[in-house]
């Protein structure tokens, strides 16, 4: 089943320490369509300025992500500026400006409106309950959110999260808005505004998943050298929400398998600067990474040996 | 199969932030024997200070801990004082003093000589491999270590590596041990000195395991409420050798089980300062949370249903 998914796409300038990159292809509706087409298809709803390179938007046409939906405006496309400190441990913004992707309000297109699987990537609250009012029958709304919205706008998140089934955010973001320093805590009031699937990324650190009753806790792919973590949130969700689709589930099982590729396209994404590594990954490359995962953290295969 | 351990017994003064005590029972070998003794009979050698009182030795003995070789010599005890900052995220040591335990040569006893597991606790490494020398055949020798060794006598502690089989050892002791930053290759690099197992304790991160052929990483199990992390690794390594040597095997399905054991041990450490949790903690509860953690863990209980 195919995704909507909306959300920005633009040019990030990043500053690692070690390099820095300008006007390289960000946004996280980019990383996100990127990582989720491997599984499903997709289809992009954003808005670009004039400055989008048409080349830059083939890459997402030449891969099959519909882009029917995404319109150009006037002026420049959204931008924003990033810092890593200590060793990715820190990141700053240094600036952030939306440009087209301001004010944007989109009428989905019906087939749009029908879709099953629709993600809201890190966008404002009012723009994330637009989009929901316009969806028919969804089986499973998803959303991103940032520190950003927590502070500014947090009665219409909170609004949001009543209307949703998927919340994926990172730790300082679980903390700020659930008002819990403790993951799990966190987890379950987060729960409490509705989503009924929480997912925590913790970057290097895994993942924790939770859901009304149960919980899994997953660490990362041990990725040897890091050059940039920009985007691997987003494609970390691409890949939930596009496994989730492909294989047409949402139970526990499947919700555990989704996290493992989502660990693993951030793994790959994390491995070059902007779309660089997963723009022409293979399904191969995908698949030995899964199953090495699953090797490393396989406690049980020890259960049948020897208990 | 019976454990000797060599380490210190003494008295710990604890900041954490919140609160702090003073004068409670510490040292390296006093959590590793209290976590072993769970899983097998474990034999404590070490050097007293006439100060340690006699119901803190009833502590252990109680418990079935063989005390033949705690020899009590003039003056204090070990005695170390720690202070923790940003939530556990770091340590200090205000001060160490190792007392009566300074210059301790011991003479193992004769059934000592023959153990099959055997672990060198935080210790200098010329009194590890003093101990190694008296050993007949053992099955499995484990080492810990720490920054001062590692900063002050590296030649010698390279020496000890030669000769063990399991080292255990926290994240920053492994990259300043290995020169490298990266957890991954910080293992390989250090097995590359001796060890044919390397274990690198993250804290709440949980762990790396590593063999020639092999890694498994598990998260650790996620304690809502930190009370003290002092002791943890040692609890860790106490639980790993004792799991072993119940079971008698050291392959890499057995490894896996000690690892998780090993977490599940550290886990309940930090619930309180001291001994005060993991000294009467029951069979039912440890075994409780090892079933909680793999379930929390299992990735593969989606493979079957679903793939």
């Amino acid at each position: 089943m195919s995704i909507v998914v909306v959300g920005t796409l633009g040019y990030d300038t990043v500053e690692t320490g070690i390099e820095r990159v300008e006007g390289v292809v960000g946004g996280s509706a980019s990383f996100f369509a990127i990582a989720a087409r491997f599984f499903s298809p997709v289809s992009i709803v954003t808005a670009l300025g004039s400055d989008f390179r048409a080349d830059h938007q083939r890459i997402f046409a030449e891969r099959g992500i519909d882009m029917r939906a995404v319109v150009t405006r006037d002026g420049p496309s959204f931008r924003w500026h990033g810092r890593y400190h200590e060793d990715f441990a820190r990141r700053e913004t240094v600036s952030l400006s939306f440009n087209a992707f301001a004010g944007f309000h989109p009428d989905l297109l019906p087939d749009q409106r029908r879709a099953d699987y629709v993600f809201l990537a890190n966008v404002s609250p009012d723009l994330q309950n637009h989009v929901i009012d316009q969806l028919s029958s969804p089986r499973m709304v998803g959303v991103d959110t940032m520190d950003h919205w927590i502070g500014d706008s947090r009665a219409e998140l909170i609004d949001t999260l009543k209307r949703i089934d998927l919340l994926v955010l990172n730790e300082s973001e679980a903390r700020m808005l659930s008002g819990e320093h403790h993951l799990v805590k966190a987890g379950r009031a987060l729960m409490r505004f509705g989503p009924k699937i929480v997912m925590i990324k913790r970057g290097e650190h895994g993942v924790i998943q939770m859901t009304a009753d149960s919980m899994y806790i997953a660490p990362a792919f041990p990725v040897e050298a890091v050059v940039d973590p920009t985007g691997a949130g987003d494609a970390f969700a691409g890949a939930v929400m596009g496994y989730l689709a492909r294989v047409g589930r949402t139970d526990e099982p499947a919700l555990r398998i989704a996290a493992v590729y989502g660990n693993i396209m951030g793994s790959f994404t994390v491995e070059r600067f902007s779309l660089d590594r997963i723009a022409d990954l293979s399904w191969e490359e995908i698949d030995r990474r899964y199953r090495e995962f699953i090797e490393m953290t396989d406690t049980n295969q020890a259960r049948w040996n020897s208990q």
